[in-house]
């Protein structure tokens, strides 16, 4: 998951304040050669991984697999050579996914591949089915004219690079089943925000707005909704939804951190971010295991330099992503006050592709140095992509506290063929692009550490709203 | 599915009695050039294994759908101008999949994709796993050293052009099960036999040899065969194979036969098969609404030739290939005694793929009629092949009975990615291929219809065993 809107907003706020030019120091810079070889041959991400996706397999926020998940990033903390290892307690409520099923009812009975988003109520639902085909359409809807309806957007998403695609269709699901209420709908199927070609539904957390009673909510895969879509084309279509879903008090989890303490300014850090939580339906390789492989192994490939780094670098293993960005605010709560001690902050959270440009939300003052890392970079394939970018998803809020982020920009062009699915499995990683990940964090993360100066991180008061 | 060895039996079988040579007129050889043009230029195939997909579905042999499938291939039958349409009754067991579960149990507890084997009794039963890296070593295993464990065979399927990675690959699923029992195991669990990365499990029908007592049978997807293979070379692994499926009572279906009255010898057949059941998991368009598309669309294409095929041209759409070419062996039965008056048969039974080889089984005076149907078939990219090929598989019975077959084999290096999983589904296929390979049928049954001679098709008496 990537967010935009607030990375633009952030990059245009003024740092500007008075600040010295920061720079890499050259000896940090002729380290960052060989580092960047060392990492390109390291194993150390795909063990990780490996070990994640195979040992504790799907880790929904909240389930039995979500402890042992935390228990699992505590040992490999440890087991990698971190220096200090704690957990940070993240309180959520808890969704549980018991079953799921739909079908086509009548003359064209058959069964449909769907899977409920993440917050949809349990229930079954019968009805006939009205074809949108984006949210637009859904929304310009007559008031009322949905009663007794299921609504079914037919949106398809667009692959892309940069995975911009995900913003009209991640709309669909976190706006789409308000929208259907509020016409009077008593169920809710979208063509799934995905990409591929297989019967593997892409779930995905979604929102009812305060006011709405919520209806069973899911997403069909892509070949169902095609079926769906020809089967309207010839006339009325009768679906049954049944779900068996929905909230369960609450439950406390971990944001899991580790770090290696920097040889002289060990309070001031460089975070390192990934989520330790998945969805349910695969194992969670690419989303997020891999993130957590490449920011443990780019660490620890600092605690092994000739010299520790400078700054500390810490690795956080965020609790409940998917669901809110939870371990993300509960850090960005906890140490927020202390958003001029993060030096930069980044998270891995968009796969396991190669990492194509970099950037950092860094103010005038150390634009010279955000360049000296993108140069260190450029030998990995990196682009310096001044003005673009934006913190990775459970940086958002940590950014909103004034800690400047940093933008590893991963190649997402077949990320949504298996984001929230049953086949984001870890088959589908790459070890050599894992590899070039691990390369990017630890010559990012180096350097960023041995960097004379700050990149603007300043606590941020909060603002009255504008208007 | 495809088989070889009676084949290869067939085609080395002499049938060299002093007949004349058989050979195709000038005419019709003239004809063909337009035919194929206007062939490939038709979309009946499409929009036939469109709506068979859309409007019906999943067609498993003896479920609702079964009955709804055969409605509406007469319907079609009829819908595109064939002259006689009917049915003939194929009686089976009905076999039925209600559920299917499995997960690992213990410290790396998780769920497994799984489906059963068609055949498997329901049941759940809880225990270690045994991996075997394929049938041989399931076979080899001490008696009684699978006492109170579930056997799972790790066998890797290839992909090929031809698909005979299918051999080794089916070959565990037919006749693992009752290795596994023989060994002592209370379940089976094998890697599906097939060739994608995908959480889709194939299903497929499995036999347990006389005097052993089934056990819950199931395939795993490859995702979560590879996932079962890491978590076993870590130690011993618990699982539960829970599945609610099996044998009740019997049905009968129909064999569905649609033909154009030949001009000057309807008594004479060429046919072209296809069959119109499928599995229950996808919607069964490679396997096998292409086949029903590319035969009834060929056949059509004759009867608009500005003279009518000499001989008759008969589609059968068979009942309940998938369990046991049920309705292959019904129709070699009811029409083994006319033998003679099949000129050739064929069945489009491998996908939809382009059709990239041309043979048939005829003996010696037959060849170069065989010859000039592959020589009007090369411009589509076809190659004869000589001493290549068999009969699809419901023209196995009826190639017993002595009827020549004849082969156009398809590119099958995609099949197996689909074959029997819920990915098989109308998105799969590419209607220029599925155009091109109505061309070669129409050409082929074209060129087969007005031959000058037989192809060799003699009623064959039983013969004594040979030992």
């Amino acid at each position: 998951m990537r967010k935009t809107l607030l990375a633009a907003a952030l990059a245009a706020t003024c740092f500007c304040a008075h600040a010295a030019q920061t720079t890499i120091p050259q000896q940090a810079l002729d380290l960052a050669a060989g580092l960047r070889e060392r990492a390109l041959a390291d194993t150390t991400a795909w063990k990780v991984t490996e070990s994640l996706t195979t040992e504790i397999g799907p880790r929904l926020a909240g389930s039995e697999a979500d402890a042992r998940a935390v228990a699992w990033a505590e040992a490999k903390f440890r087991e990698l050579g971190f220096d200090r290892v704690w957990t940070e307690p993240v309180t959520f409520p808890k969704w549980e996914r018991r079953g799921e099923s739909a079908a086509v009812l009548g003359a064209n009975a058959q069964p449909l591949a769907v899977t409920a988003l993440g917050g949809s109520p349990g229930g079954t639902v019968e009805g006939e089915i009205v074809r949108f085909a984006d949210l637009a359409a859904l929304e310009a809807a007559p008031e009322g004219s949905l009663a007794g309806k299921i609504a079914f957007v037919d949106y398809r998403m667009e692959a892309a690079r940069d995975g911009s695609g995900y913003g009209p269709g991640g709309a669909v699901r976190s706006r789409g089943p308000s929208a259907a209420i509020r016409k009077g709908a008593i169920g809710f199927l979208m063509r799934s925000a995905g990409t591929d070609s297989h019967r593997v539904p892409h779930t995905g957390i979604t929102h009812f707005d305060d006011g709405l009673q919520p209806v069973p909510s899911a997403a069909l895969s892509i070949p169902d909704a095609d079926q769906l879509a020809r089967l309207a084309a010839r006339g009325p279509v009768k679906v049954r939804l049944a779900l068996d879903c929905g909230w369960d008090g609450s439950y406390t989890s971990q944001n899991v951190i580790g770090e290696i303490t920097g040889r002289s300014r060990p309070e001031e850090v460089v975070l390192l971010g990934a989520h330790l939580d998945s969805w349910d339906l695969g194992t969670g390789a690419v989303d997020d295991a891999a993130g957590i492989g490449i920011t443990m192994a780019a660490a620890r490939l600092l605690k092994q330099m000739p010299m520790r780094p400078a700054r500390s670098i810490r690795v956080v293993a965020y609790a409940n992503e998917e669901q809110g960005l939870l371990g993300g605010r509960a850090y960005a709560e906890a140490h927020g006050a202390d958003a001029a001690l993060h030096i930069l902050a980044a998270e891995s959270d968009f796969g396991a592709g190669r990492v194509y440009a970099f950037n950092t939300g860094a103010p005038e003052h150390a634009r010279q140095a955000t360049a000296q890392i993108a140069q260190a970079l450029a030998p990995l394939g990196i682009e310096y992509q001044p003005d673009q970018g934006g913190p990775g998803p459970d940086i958002i809020p940590l950014a909103a506290k004034g800690v400047t982020w940093a933008w590893l920009a991963q190649d997402g062009s077949d990320y949504f063929h298996l984001h929230h699915t049953a086949d984001d499995t870890l088959d589908k990683i790459d070890p050599q692009a894992l590899a070039q990940n691990v390369a990017a964090w630890a010559v990012f993360a180096w350097l960023a550490a041995e960097a004379e100066g700050d990149f603007g991180s300043r606590p941020r008061t909060a603002e009255a709203p504008k208007d």
